[in-house]
């Protein structure tokens, strides 16, 4: 950001008075730094840089801009310029460009496009893009098996350029199905006379084009891939690969999605700066919402306690303090179960001793907070509204229950949603706050009733 | 998981009756899931098992575990196994292993194992677990700046076995400083009379061992690299390598990180599962005080106000209903901005435009709960406390009041951290909340004061 703000100006100057000392200004810069610069200047002068450079720097830009920038700046460039870069661009990124542009602007590129390049467009967006089609590419080497090193190696030196990774090919036969991969490095080490067939890992793991891409990054993480080929589902015809830095991509945004719900807030994909707040606001008014009319029971709960607050008047300073106790334990528990799920540390049938463990460790906190709130409500100091023993009681006894509550619904709610098919992310500190307020206040005003000996009054006759 | 429990009694059996037909019963299976076996194995069974398997396939099998399993085994194996394994391993994952193990067994294990590894463990173990240098390999190809492509092929060729990758190589003079990088694909596609030193990349980033790996994950991500050399400071004589399968594990180590601190827990780097009761409650408990003893500032608050309850009765039922608003709203803006400041979309220097971001949608959700509020209060069913237009307003403007409260302590106060240079992940929902829920209270009882036109009592003289 910084960079973009340096240098900006000098850019846009050397633009209007002399294009040709630009190449000097940026020549020492990395492509991901110059995107940067690019990401930062206004519309205009950002697309007129991206026509003045090198096709091949303003490639290699474009590849480090975020998604609604490339849209941007696609939109706004001469369409001539647009056309060149779609052209070459890597068939992933372009496929996500096309999906995200303007249905009129994506027409009018596509048809002047290469017919080839178009036709994989089309091809490739036809795969929803949170899928394993949606994120592959189709720049793979593909070899017929019966192939001599020899030429396998000439075929992969000349396609290389255009390629994704060559660091993985692939042995296809003639109808396109996927026979197994051949490394770039067994194809370097391999005998003179040896053939694709002799060299291929026939067991290389595939993935259907309409896995999930969650699932496609687990797989990733599981086998401890860097390239893993996509299938037509029942034809097992090979349609493209997917690269562990796609893999990587995916795994920052499944990790924004999770940290976007854990606060309550339906997942947002565009770049905070970049999402409107209006947009903002929508992902987070739904939430707000639920969250409030929930706790609204918390008001009918402490009008059907009244009367124990008016017969303990200071019972009614600790509410805050016993609630959020409950609060702060199951947030802690959600979280560290929320986690485990997404790595696959715990799965919904060890929910007996989840629960074993999390009661265990409630029994301990509890036990320690509820002793300092016992002090805190006998302490004589600041003099007040008369602290006794048996308020002391109450508390210690009531955040005891609050605690142990939390644990228990913190950790079985992200093991009951994961079980139903949502989310467990969604289980985090506000949603369980909500939860465990209403009961701790069931809990404490209980705990009082019990240890005072209250008994509800009865109402006077209506007059 | 299920896999484990599956198959771990059937290869229990064959180990003791039949261990040669161990390798029929497992040879369909990827290493990644045998791994799964092993993990929930008991240890004896499960080291023999090691010791049974061919030593290549036992090496990869102990490369998907994690770490705390891998020292278990290799303190409950046969020592010959041990010191095999150990010679044998990358020697990253080596050094990991070593840092964990017990004195007594790492140093006899070093005593036995081959001069060279020993010293390389050694070696990788003056960085620290979290540096660059802490999860390097030196695992990687040196070439000499004036070799010619075939020879340098061929000594890739040689070597291969034993590096983690070879997709790239490194020039290096006689000193050990690295010159520059070579890609396998340059020199594959290199022509005939060309040396290392026309194909390298003079240019490559290196970093220098004494980086924190958060700072390498960023690099890998902001470059999109697959490797990095790393360099020893100020010498520039290369070290080893990072590969992008490391920078993988780094994500998801500062990923639970971050999941773990937003869930007022300090990070546990154990699987939950394997973690003890007792170390959850020693991250669990020194957050779950700090909250509880600043919660209680709403005490002293509420006993300050409790005249104003006492004057207007029903006024105490909203507390709750309007403190977790605020603590939601923050708890929203938090998530957004400490995320967006973990991926780089944000920096501390934008708080103002923040701020005003921030401002605006503070307004509009406000005003919205501030309208469900005040129709709440004043709704007549379920006829009560005498709920009244004045109580409604009083709601409604807490409400709106807590809320931009809310927005602006949770975004503000990630930025502060961060600028302050601690983790902004640490003030995520139930920091945020107990900063909200003392802010809120003044805010309510001093909004009731104003409408309701209200005076502090004067104490009655004492007698």
């Amino acid at each position: 950001m910084r960079l973009g703000a340096l240098l900006g100006p000098e850019i846009e100057e050397a633009l209007r008075t002399n294009p040709a000392q630009l190449l000097e200004l940026i020549e020492e810069l990395h492509a991901a730094d110059l995107a940067e610069v690019v990401a930062e200047l206004p519309d205009e002068p950002a697309s007129r840089l991206l026509g003045t450079l090198p096709l091949e720097l303003a490639l290699e830009i474009f590849g480090f801009l975020e998604l609604p920038r490339r849209v941007q700046l696609i939109t706004a460039c001469d369409r001539a310029v647009a056309v060149k870069l779609a052209n070459q661009m890597p068939p992933d990124d372009r496929a996500d460009l096309f999906a995200a542009l303007s249905e009129e602007v994506a027409l009018e590129l596509l048809g002047r496009m290469e017919k080839d390049e178009a036709a994989d467009v089309k091809e490739l967006l036809t795969w929803p893009a949170t899928s394993a089609g949606g994120i592959m590419t189709t720049a793979y080497v593909a070899l017929a098996p019966d192939r001599p090193i020899e030429q396998a190696i000439e075929e992969v030196r000349k396609s290389a350029e255009e390629m994704e990774t060559i660091f993985e090919v692939y042995a296809v036969d003639p109808g396109g199905t996927l026979l197994g991969a051949v490394s770039l490095r067994d194809l370097v080490l391999a005998k003179k006379g040896q053939t694709v067939r002799d060299i291929m890992d026939p067991s290389t793991r595939s993935v259907d084009a309409d896995v999930d891409r969650e699932e496609v990054a687990r797989l990733f993480s599981h086998y401890a891939l860097t390239t893993m080929p996509v299938v037509e589902p029942d034809t097992r015809r090979m349609l493209g690969i997917v690269t562990v830095d796609d893999v990587v991509d995916v795994m920052q945004a499944i990790q924004t999605e999770d940290v976007h719900r854990m606060a309550a807030v339906s997942p947002i994909e565009d770049p905070y700066m970049q999402a409107s707040v209006w947009m903002l606001v929508r992902r987070r008014l739904p939430w707000l919402v639920v969250l409030f009319v929930a706790e609204m029971f918390t008001s009918y709960t402490l009008r059907g306690y009244h009367w124990v607050e008016k017969a303990v008047e200071v019972m009614s300073i600790y509410v805050p303090l016993i609630i959020s106790a409950g609060g702060n334990s199951g947030s802690q528990s959600s979280g560290l179960l929320v986690r485990a799920l997404a790595v696959g540390e715990v799965t919904s049938q060890q929910w007996l001793r989840v629960l074993s463990r999390e009661l265990a460790q409630g029994l301990v906190l509890g036990g320690i907070l509820a002793a300092i709130g016992f002090l805190r409500a006998v302490a004589p100091f600041p003099v007040g509204m008369g602290n006794t023993t048996g308020v002391g009681l109450v508390v210690a006894c009531s955040v005891m229950g609050v605690i142990v509550l939390g644990t228990v619904v913190g950790s079985m709610l992200p093991l009951v949603f994961k079980r139903l098919g949502f989310d467990p992310a969604v289980t985090s500190a506000p949603f369980i706050a909500v939860l465990v307020d209403v009961a701790g206040l069931v809990i404490y005003f209980n705990v009082a009733i019990w240890i005072f000996g209250l008994a509800h009054p009865v109402p006077a006759p209506a007059p």
